[in-house]
């Protein structure tokens, strides 16, 4: 039974009515009971305003290293991660595509691009951004709610894995 | 063929990016190509953060009578005709059942209950909030747009009425 508190749900998505009752359905078992309940309150609780919030603490993609709210926070620091692949796999050329597009696609939205960028090269953000911005805004916004999730459930195994490990007994 | 500014559409749906953009696409030929574009401007064009202000420009259902911002508006009084039906059959319990309801579903949804008046007695209006109020947020985001849109096409109708009443020849 891992004890996370507030901050920490708050670090792994950035809605403060998220990481509040996060923390008062805590603790969790195991991992999966912590997804199950991350996906519950995301979906059915949070209400638009939350959605909002929680978009809002992301860096835009492929900006990750000039985060300017707080670059030491662990979000920001899992944000440069989970953006590794795309930074590793990003030229001048499309990273700019990218700048270009973020900034039309959060004229249009209002709210910046979220993908969950694990795994991913600069190439095929840069298509999924291209797709996803023919969509209506509401079923965008829903979309990005669903990226945001699995960005969340990635975070939640960190911070599971890393109390683990903190919590291991000592071979003695 | 109506000359209807900026203003006046403001005054049909509380969002200025649509007020700006159907003064652009203005003037329409008919009420019926009014409207198109105004479906069209709202579900397809209006972000998220376009229909928020929207919701926020109306009075809680029931009070329209206290609203603070701009009482004499025609937004204002146009809210008043539309719940009119609902103040009439009013009761002093239903007023204060509404009062609750409507404050419950603003905490849960972050926006206020919207809902098409017309023709709609206090019963019926609390009937539809204790249902829509189950829904999941982003569900209930949408239903309150259509809802919106129901209001705004019965605005232009009425802003046309009047245009067209104003610009009738006088028989000489």
């Amino acid at each position: 039974m891992e004890i996370i508190d507030e901050k920490e749900w708050l670090a792994c998505c950035g809605s403060s009515e998220f990481a509040k009752q996060m923390a008062m359905a805590s603790p969790f078992a195991s991992l999966d009971l912590a997804v199950a309940a991350a996906r519950d309150i995301w979906f059915n609780k949070v209400n638009v305003n939350g959605w909002l919030q929680a978009f809002s603490a992301h860096p835009q993609i492929g900006q990750s290293h000039i985060s300017s709210s707080a670059p030491s926070s662990p979000s920001a620091q899992w944000s440069k991660v989970e953006q590794s692949t795309a930074l590793a796999t990003a030229t001048t050329f499309s990273l700019e595509e990218l700048h270009k597009w973020n900034a039309q696609y959060r004229e249009k939205f209002g709210f910046i691009f979220l993908i969950c960028a694990s795994g991913r090269s600069t190439d095929e953000i840069l298509a999924e951004l291209k797709k996803r911005y023919a969509n209506r805004p509401i079923v965008e916004f829903e979309i990005a709610a669903q990226e945001q999730m699995k960005v969340t459930e990635l975070r939640i195994a960190k911070l599971f894995s890393t109390k683990t490990k903190a919590a291991s007994p000592t071979v003695s």
